[in-house]
């Protein structure tokens, strides 16, 4: 079985790693495809999925504190929980089906009885700015300062979701089995690399 | 100019890594001869500065608080502040000189003007202690517990030393061009990977 996740910074070039090592080995890819499968699953808007999976996650506690002044917390709170839940089933039955690549969503967690090859791909700052603007990946792509904060705002909200659903630190080394800096870096130049690396693993 | 620096846990293989780079590469490779320079500059005894290098640096309080209680510590801050001034002078002469690995000792802060290639090494606590024991790096070999205390030890003063003469944290992703996982694999497996990355990279 064999079963890449790949945690990324935004605008570090990680989805297009993930196609290009999905493609090398002729195994499936993942991304957003999962969040349609949860939509579709728990008969939500897929926009609304998506939104809770990149917003920061709302913390919810069992027990309610005076009476009812945070129910709509907790009803936000618990269809959060919800898809996360159904996310982790997705992602489970699609790792089960054949070998894959999955981009993002705490893969690298929930597929930990699975053993999957760990990938971590990050940037400094000007490289994910310049990423963002030659793929038009963020709106507003004339203003940098704009794009420099709006990545950091993705990031510190994938931060959040990882760090609650996992109780891991996001990006923490020992997390994953390699983790790559593609400052200033073609991804087609490090697909080689890892791929180099998930070989000689097998 | 190929300079290569290797931060690394104990135990995690970093130094033999840095060996067979260097000789995979034909360069220079330095480490503990570092210190030899340093104590020969210094006129300080080797195993003096080894350890002064190896344990948490004294801050060191520029303005005297009360007298002179304190005169003990601010001899002994100085003389660590004197010894990673020698040794980052060291470091960058040997830089000048040719191409080189250096494994340690801020080497990838001290020389970052000269844009090195900085690996960091590491590995889960198991496979540290096994490749304790198999190279026989601590003595009381036969005691995986005390072996582990070790290099919980060891790391931690590896950390404060390099979070203090860089203000950076160390194993953060964002100080290395490539992090990678040695756990449960034999460093030269690992080396070709690595080479595959510096070769891409030049």
């Amino acid at each position: 079985m064999r079963i890449i996740t790949i945690g990324r910074e935004f605008g570090s070039g990680g989805r297009e790693l993930g196609k290009r090592i999905a493609e090398a080995l002729g195994i499936a890819y993942y991304d957003k495809e999962i969040i349609d499968k949860v939509a579709n699953n728990t008969k939500l808007a897929t926009d609304y999925v998506q939104q809770i999976i990149e917003k920061k996650p709302i913390t919810y506690y069992p027990i309610t504190i005076g009476n009812s002044f945070n129910g709509i917390d907790d009803v936000l709170a618990r269809s959060n929980a919800n898809i996360y839940a159904e996310q982790a089933k997705v992602i489970k039955e699609l790792a089960d089906k054949s070998d894959c690549v999955i981009v993002g969503r705490c893969a690298d967690y929930i597929l930990r009885d699975y053993h999957p090859f760990r990938i971590f791909v990050y940037s400094d700052m000007d490289s994910k700015v310049n990423r963002c603007i030659e793929k038009g990946e963020i709106e507003d792509k004339g203003n940098p300062k704009k794009i420099r904060k709006e990545i950091k705002k993705i990031d510190r909200n994938r931060r959040h979701y990882y760090e609650f659903y996992t109780s891991q630190r996001w990006g923490d080394i020992h997390n994953y089995d390699v983790c790559i800096n593609t400052s200033g870096r073609t991804i087609k130049e490090v697909v080689n690399e890892i791929l180099t690396i998930f070989n000689e693993k097998e």
